[in-house]
C-alpha cells in the first residue's frame, strides 16, 4: 500500500520535530510493508505570511484535498505575525475546511515518564479528551463598537448547532462504548454559561439515553479541572466543547508529566477530506531553535495517523517503541522529561527501535 | 465598631459550613473588640423557591444594599431546580446587581495540607486569582433558533467592555504592585478566541505600560492550567476573564490540596454596595447532609471579609489559626484533607485556636 501525505511543519519546534516523525513513520513503513509518499509544504508558517501576505494560497483545498492525511507541526511566530491571524488563517482553516469535527487527543502516563502527580505510575491515568473542533467558542462573528471611546464594547458570538455538537457526541459514546471501562464524562459550564452549556447538557443527556451500556456523567469545567489533578484515575472518554477541550487536553498531558509528549488527530470521520495529525504542543517561540524540543508528541501523532490510514499494527508498534524507549533510555531524554538530549537524538532512537522490533 | 453582616446560607453544605464560618468569625470579634450584627435570610435557596417560585424576594437589593457585608454559603440544587435557574437567580445576580467587579480568591498551600503535586511543600505555592466577576463569558444575550429540528443552533453573546476590562486589570497591577514579587499574569486564548480574546490582551498590554514596576505577562488558557500543574511556584497574581478566573480558581486550589479550603471575596471596590464572601467550592449536593463537609473555605472566606471591613489584625488571625490547627490537628481533618472529622469538629477547632490566641 502507498500513502499520500501532505507535510505542513509550520514554525518554530514545528519544523524541528516533524523531521523525527517522519523518521519514525518511514522506519514503520520498512517494517510493515508499506509505503510513504511524502510532499513537503511550506505555507501555514510565518515565513509564507512575510512572502504572501496570507497563510495559505488560495486554492489550498484543492492542492491538499486530495492527499490521504496531513501531518502537521505548529503555528506560530508572534514576533512576526498576531497568533489569531496566523492560526485563523491556517489550523483553524483545515479543521474546518476539512471538517474534521473531532480532535481526538489521549492521554496516558506512559512508562518512563513521571507525573507531577504524587501517588500516580504508569497505567494509572489513561483516558481520551474528544474534543468538538469547528465550532462552539471558536467562533469568528462578533466585532468591535465605539472603538478607542469609553464606552468601547467587544462581542464575541459561541455558536454550537444541533448536527455539531450530536456528531463528536456520537463519536465520544462510540468510542465509550468500545473501550473496556465504558465510562463518558462530558464537560459543561451549564450553571455558568447559561445558554450554549445547558443546550450541550441536553444533547448529552439524549445522546446518554441512546448508549444504556455507557456509565455517563458529566462535572462543570471548573471542578473537571480540579478533578484532573485530584483523581485522573476517575476518566476515561472524555467529551468536551471546543475551547473545554482545547483546555483539558494540554491539562490532561501536564498531568501525565510534559505535553511534549501529547498526540492528537482532527478527524473528518466521514473521510470525505483528509484527516490531520499534529502534537499538543504549539510552535514554543521560547525554545524553538535549540533543538531541545520533544519529538515524542509528533511521533505519536504520526501512529494516530496510521491507525487512520488503515496500519493498525504500525501504529501500535510506534506507540510501543515511544514507551520502551523513554523508559529504557533515560538517557535520550528531552529536558521537558528532566534529560539533556536534543529532539534529534530522541527520535532517532525511537526509529531505532521500531526498527529493532 | 459594630458590622451589619448580611448571611445567606444557600444549599447543601453551604448550610453546614456557614454555621462554623460565623463560629469563627464571633470568636474573632471577641478577641479584637468588634461587634457582628447578624440577619439570616432563608431566600437564595432551592427551598425558598419551591416556596415562591423564584430564588430570591424583588426587592433583594433594597434588603441587602444596607448591610456591610454578605456572607454566602453555596447554592445549588440541581435535583430541585436547574443549576442555571437557581445561580442566575441568585449569586450571579448579587455580582452583578451589587457591581462585585472583582472575584479575589487566594490560592496558598497551607502547613499540614498535602498538595497533590510531588516537590511541592508549603511556601511554595502562593499565589491570588483575580477574576472578573461581572461580564465577559457570563452574558445572557442569546437564544436557540429553529428549535426541535436538525438546523437547531444556539448561540450566546461573550461581551467585554473597556469599562469592565479595565477596572479588573487596575486592580489586578495593583495589587501585584503591592505584593513582593509584583509579577502578574494575565489569561488569555486570543489565538484561538479570536475577537474578545485579543482585546484583553491589548488592553492588559496598555495597562502594564502604567506599571513598569510590575513584571507582567500571559499565557494562553490551556498552557496556563498545565503550567498550574508544573510549575505553580510561577504565579503571583494571576487576572483573568469570568471563565478562565473559574476554571483557574478551581484548579488553583486543587493543586494546593483541596479546593475545600479555598475562600473568596466578590468585592465592589468602590464601595458602593456590599461586598459578598462565599468559599470556592458550590453547594456539592453529593456530600451534603452528611455533615463531612470541609469549612475551611468557609471561614478563610470570613477572614477576608474581616479584612474588607477594615479588620485586618482579625483577618490575619484567622487565616493563622486554620493554619496552625491544620498543621497541628490531624485528627481533626475532614475527608478531603485525608482525616475522618466532621464539619464541626474542624469548625470548632478553629475557634478554639482563635480564642486562644
Ligand atoms: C456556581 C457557579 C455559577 C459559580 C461560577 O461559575 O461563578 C462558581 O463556580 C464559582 O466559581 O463561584
Ligand atoms: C494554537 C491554537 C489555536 C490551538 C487551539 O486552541 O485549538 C491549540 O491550542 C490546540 O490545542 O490545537
Amino acid at each position: 500500500h502507498r500513502y499520500r501525505i501532505a507535510v505542513v511543519p509550520g514554525d518554530g519546534i514545528g519544523r524541528e520535530v516533524v523531521p523525527e516523525g517522519l523518521r519514525c513513520l518511514r522506519a514503520a513503513a520498512r517494517g510493515h510493508g508499506f509505503e510513504l509518499d511524502v510532499t513537503e509544504f511550506d505555507f501555514g508558517s510565518a515565513d509564507y505570511w512575510v512572502r504572501h501576505g496570507e497563510m495559505l494560497p488560495p486554492d489550498w483545498r484543492e492542492v491538499l484535498g486530495g492527499f490521504d492525511a496531513i501531518f502537521f507541526g505548529a503555528v506560530g511566530r508572534p514576533d512576526v505575525v498576531p497568533d489569531h491571524v496566523s492560526l485563523w488563517g491556517s489550523l483553524l482553516q483545515f479543521r474546518r475546511g476539512f471538517d474534521q469535527y473531532v480532535n481526538l487527543r489521549p492521554v496516558r502516563l506512559l512508562r518512563g515518564v513521571r507525573s507531577p502527580l504524587r501517588d500516580h505510575g504508569p497505567g494509572d491515568i489513561d483516558f481520551v479528551v474528544v474534543r468538538e473542533n469547528t465550532e462552539g467558542e471558536y467562533s469568528s462573528i462578533g466585532g468591535r463598537i465605539f472603538e478607542g471611546t469609553d464606552r468601547e464594547t467587544v462581542v464575541q458570538e459561541t455558536v454550537m448547532t444541533r448536527t455539531g455538537v450530536d456528531r463528536v457526541l456520537r463519536y465520544a459514546f462510540e468510542l465509550a462504548a468500545a473501550r473496556p471501562r465504558k465510562h463518558l464524562t462530558w464537560a459543561t459550564k451549564s450553571n455558568g454559561i447559561s445558554i450554549t452549556m445547558p443546550y450541550w447538557d441536553e444533547r448529552a443527556a439524549a445522546m446518554a439515553g441512546r448508549y444504556p451500556d455507557v456509565a455517563a456523567d458529566s462535572d462543570h469545567i471548573d471542578i473537571l479541572t480540579a478533578k484532573f489533578v485530584l483523581r485522573p484515575q476517575d476518566y476515561d472518554v472524555v467529551v468536551a466543547s471546543n475551547l473545554f477541550g482545547d483546555i483539558l487536553s494540554d491539562l490532561g498531558p501536564a498531568c501525565a508529566g510534559t505535553i511534549g509528549i501529547a498526540p492528537s488527530a482532527n478527524i473528518n470521520p466521514d473521510r470525505t477530506w483528509p484527516s490531520l495529525f499534529e502534537p499538543v504542543h504549539g510552535s514554543a517561540p521560547d525554545i524553538a531553535g535549540r533543538g531541545i524540543a520533544n519529538p515524542v508528541g509528533q511521533i505519536w501523532s504520526g501512529a494516530m495517523m496510521l491507525d487512520h490510514l488503515g496500519e493498525p499494527d504500525a501504529a501500535a508498534q510506534v506507540v510501543a517503541a515511544i514507551e520502551t524507549v523513554l523508559d529504557e533510555q533515560p538517557e535520550v531524554h528531552t529536558p521537558d522529561l528532566g534529560g539533556s538530549a536534543t529532539t534529534e537524538k530522541l527520535g532517532a532512537a525511537i526509529a531505532d527501535e521500531i526498527a529493532r522490533a
